[in-house]
């Protein structure tokens, strides 16, 4: 099973991203995927208590018409979030005008919206973009990967086509990331679809698991969208049922490989980091210690400054709020030949390391970081990027 | 009570600030605060669980000899932080210096140490700080508030003469920060001394009471220290012992003006940040929201923007880990002068004001952010600074 980032196709399904005008430029900012019958579907929604209208629509949609869904229509620019009534009006009317131009009930349309938080939608040019999208319905899955972006310094895309016993399927999945990416939840918006058959209850187990050890083990900054949102949609066209953990298995390598190029493309990210934990005293407990060093300002621009710095990480790990020993800790760091982790602080003290190795190490694009606790069988792994000055510019002046 | 930058002195102690070349310049880097008789002390310390050498001698030596404390001995550059039991050696052999350069015991001396984790006290430049500051002890407190200074860019301290029924004492501190800066701990470092007379557990009882609402409230960038340490003296030299809710208050003072003094000059700050949380459904998670906004990254970056990227906010409130509505939400933000609130969101939704006059108010040096939770009466206030470039350039580089 290889994870290639290209998207050739996934029987059944169309799409299209186009300029609707949304970002004022030439820019693609509005994206539509389309099946040509119904989807089941399912999603992973933020758990930031201000939710975006899209988000609350969607979750409306899910609960009654999981079975039959046909397209999801995505806009830039506007997160029609902290937008009260009018908000969710409009995302209404952006699934009845995509309803209205694929001729089908406005039910069967999911809505994903991207931007600036606290503005309403600029409807007339939601409405130019489903006129747009919907006229443009083909196989140009790189546009449509291109058009959810923000921030974003690439489009982000995978997919799997998988053999399991009795036939074979395609996953496909595109997301957006860059900034305000933070577990606990999808981080960022991605939409994964699949011509395999199967229920949506099954899609929404599959989804959940898959999700648990992916997109909700990213983290750029720590901060959680108002609009997080990961749909997948089934649509049957390959006629084969796959068994569902030859299907989990599958949808999770395509939604590592686009967590993986979420991290990558953190806002101002320069280098790939993946921070592992072990010994801790369970996973819970792993995953705090892994989410408190990768969110860890100190540690993150070591990491930038390609610093072996390791006494922030200790510090983070010494206040992640869970019952550890640091005088029991050892940690190592290594770029991406794995069989070559370099131990720079060993069961509580100073490890005898050469810095010039280390600093070797810290200076990579890609760099992990492992620290054993001593306390236990809990593991987490976490991907992050580290913290730049480009960073701060982007979100000094992002709205400007 | 006029709370005052400078001190004049307090009665019964002597101060000095030395350079020892710990930091291989001429920069004062050893700093000695002595008292002529023996005071009452207490502390309170970092709640990492990686605590430093010295936090731990300290800690021993407060819970036996907190009655008869002597003198504070405070080395920058190296934090003698996960340093094991070497480690812990060292700090009692800089305590064992001091007291032999002073003619006390031992355990009559506290030691604090702050810089970078993870290497060893150099015991030849700490002997050669003792020796020259216990030769040049006198009142240049000024000198003492810059010996402590890492990437501070200037030197923090208060002090406050306070008249109760009865008598009137003096309450100064000195205090480094700058730098992980978050509650809960102190923060940072800082010794307090007074005239007063106040046996040790109303000392210990009124430093818990006055960290609580100043030094535990302020956040740079929420990575909390494996030194942070406040310590105060109390010799009794103006023969007054203070009521104790007196001299908490007036404590509390010289805290405040301290955990401003450290919020203003965080690492790269170009801003105040004041967070003040009404209407939480308790105290605790008013401060939780609090804590929230001031540690996102995306909100300190909007903030050195100058920008009123309100939605930041409030989708921090909202994924605080606290039940509230941000339907239901408030904001205002404000400039120095608190009587001119502009009001961002009302009620969850976007109010209806000038953008020009919310940039205004964002390009300043000091911006209040009020929010409130229309979810009862918890409240809280946290002192904050914004994300810039510096703070980045700072942390990139600092250990080289």
């Amino acid at each position: 099973m290889t994870v290639h980032d290209a998207i050739s196709g996934v029987k059944g399904f169309s799409v299209a991203g186009v300029c609707a005008g949304l970002k004022g430029t030439a820019a693609l900012d509005f994206a539509l995927m389309v099946s040509d019958r119904p989807c089941a579907a399912a999603g992973v929604f933020t758990t930031n208590l201000a939710k975006a209208a899209p988000v609350l629509l969607d979750r409306e949609t899910l609960a009654d018409h999981a079975g039959a869904i046909r397209a999801v229509a995505i806009n830039t620019k506007c997160a029609n979030a902290c937008t009260g009534e009018a908000g969710l009006a409009n995302a209404r009317v952006m699934a009845k005008l995509t309803a209205d131009a694929l001729k089908v009930a406005p039910e069967a349309v999911l809505v994903m919206s991207t931007g600036v938080i606290g503005t309403h939608l600029p409807m007339e040019k939601i409405a130019r973009g489903v006129e747009l999208a919907s006229g443009a319905l083909g196989q140009d899955w790189a546009a449509a990967a291109r058009a959810i972006m923000t921030t974003d310094t690439r489009p982000k895309s995978a997919s799997v086509t998988a053999q399991a016993a009795g036939g074979t399927f395609t996953i496909a999945g595109i997301a957006k990331g860059a900034g305000m990416i933070a577990p606990n939840m999808a981080t960022m918006l991605s939409t994964v679809v699949t011509d395999a058959a199967l229920p949506p209850e099954a899609l929404d187990a599959a989804l959940r698991a898959a999700v648990g050890t992916t997109f909700n083990r990213v983290v750029v900054d720590g901060d959680m969208s108002t609009n997080d949102t990961v749909l997948l949609l089934a649509n049957g066209a390959s006629g084969f049922e796959p068994d569902v953990t030859a299907f989990t298995n599958a949808l999770r390598e395509v939604c590592d490989s686009l967590a993986r190029q979420i991290a990558r493309d953190g806002e101002g990210a320069t280098k790939f980091v993946q921070v592992e934990i072990i010994g801790a005293p369970n996973d819970n407990a792993a995953h705090q210690i892994a989410h408190t060093i990768a969110t860890s300002p100190l540690v993150k621009t070591a990491l930038y400054g390609g610093d072996a710095n390791w006494g922030r990480i200790i510090a983070a790990a010494g206040r992640a709020g869970v019952p550890v020993d640091p005088s029991r800790m050892t940690l190592w760091v290594h770029g991406p030949d794995s069989t070559a982790p370099l131990c720079l602080f060993s069961a509580g003290l100073p490890a005898d390391y050469s810095e010039e190795e280390a600093t070797a190490i810290m200076k990579g694009a890609e760099i992990a970081i492992a620290l054993d606790c001593a306390a236990g069988s809990g593991g987490a792994t976490i991907y992050t990027c580290d913290l730049s000055h480009d960073y701060v510019s982007i979100n000094g002046h992002y709205r400007s």
